[in-house]
């Protein structure tokens, strides 16, 4: 297990946040979201972060890299219902030459809902392993 | 519209079927399967008759081939249950030189549960459409 | 087929309209949307306008009532990319005492990417056909 | 973190094992399975162990119970591609009266693709905390 992250449930440990609107295909039949849609959550999250520091998934992909989830951990407090707006707080930690992680806190207004992270490596597209670009080397130094 | 085929009620009516067992994250928070799933089981059916004829999806996309889908109907007629074992009946229909049709029936035991219709077109892998493969053509002509 | 729309591609003949990011999770491997979620985002949409006319599916369901879909058709006129922020237009068509249509188009700025139609029903909770609510019938008549 | 378990990359170390054929829907634009169908893959297998063992999800939902993902990990050790049939074999662990886990290998051929893990608790419909079932218990014993 490469991630060694413990997500904090405090949204002031986070950088960045971003609103979901929960959708009523994620729901089961439990009559709550189904724990497969998380990962989702967190990736609609990592993409807007990536856009908010001014590098988009999209110029990863223009310029032949991708960022392969390596490995993924969830943890669910509460569940969440349909049509709930929840706001995935964000934050980019342990940032070495070849990986990044990323923490998640998931709330619906102040109620914890779930915690989260995710460890990256960074990939060319024919899927050689590479450096990660110095900009984010660079942001994860100043965090 | 280019779909014209009305799908049959009557499994006999079909070439072809593959077995589905509901998954429980296809559920909705009304208990029953979404709605949405559907022209993926279909998906999942044509597969399966593509490779059954001798002509696999990867074999299309090894030849630089697409299949996209130009448009998709369901018909839903009864619910489907978590656990349920769907048969996804399927047949060829109206193929021309630039698209093809499927039909499909989705009964669990004797129970009618879903019919629909795909129309589909062949691009290659840059998006430009092209004539069907010859041998779809022939299979369509025979059924 | 209870489908009696033929959904425009004109923007001005919608009553309402709903922005939807595409999620990378919606993409497959031929590098685009797949065709399974444009029924999502109608619902997506649906859910919205049925909040924006002052009568939320949660209320719905509040009320015992479900509107379950017994109809779908999708024409898929240009692909989707990740990243694409994509318009959902719907209007209200075609109510009658025990169902309802509802149209709907979709654009990335300019461009018109599908158009589609869903059919509905209502049920009660345990399954039972029953009128629509009265303000549903008005609305339709109204449109 | 109440996960505990390291899940081994040697087959021979599991219970039980179940096959999924990969669907073209669970594809991304990265030309691989999407990380978030891993859960779900896992939830399919778990759902089959539980009816081998004799005690069907059905028949807990029946008796009022539910066994809700309370942590969930996966490490993505290689990709898995559009047909690829991957067998997930499975491992009951760490069974005590309030919550199991489930460790989780899945393989093509003999490639490992990925390990995983989840937790689970035992609520009433009505969301109650509640004691494991006893055949549960007893079959984490004699494990």
């Amino acid at each position: 297990m490469r991630l060694t992250v413990d997500p904090s449930t405090d949204p002031a440990d986070y950088d960045f946040h971003h609103d979901i609107r929960v959708r009523f295909v994620e729901t089961d039949a439990m009559g709550i979201v189904h724990h497969s849609n998380y990962v989702a959550y967190f990736e609609e999250a990592r993409v807007a972060f990536l856009k908010h520091v001014g590098h988009p998934f999209t110029e990863w992909r223009a310029a032949g890299l991708e960022s392969p989830v390596l490995e993924a951990y969830v943890k669910y407090r509460r569940p969440l219902n349909f049509d709930d707006l929840l706001t995935v707080h964000l934050k980019l930690a342990d940032v070495t030459r070849a990986t990044f992680q990323m923490a998640y806190l998931t709330t619906v207004g102040d109620t914890v809902h779930a915690t989260g992270v995710t460890v990256h490596g960074c990939v060319t597209t024919d899927g050689r392993p590479t450096r990660l670009p110095a900009w984010l080397v660079e942001l994860g130094t100043a965090t």
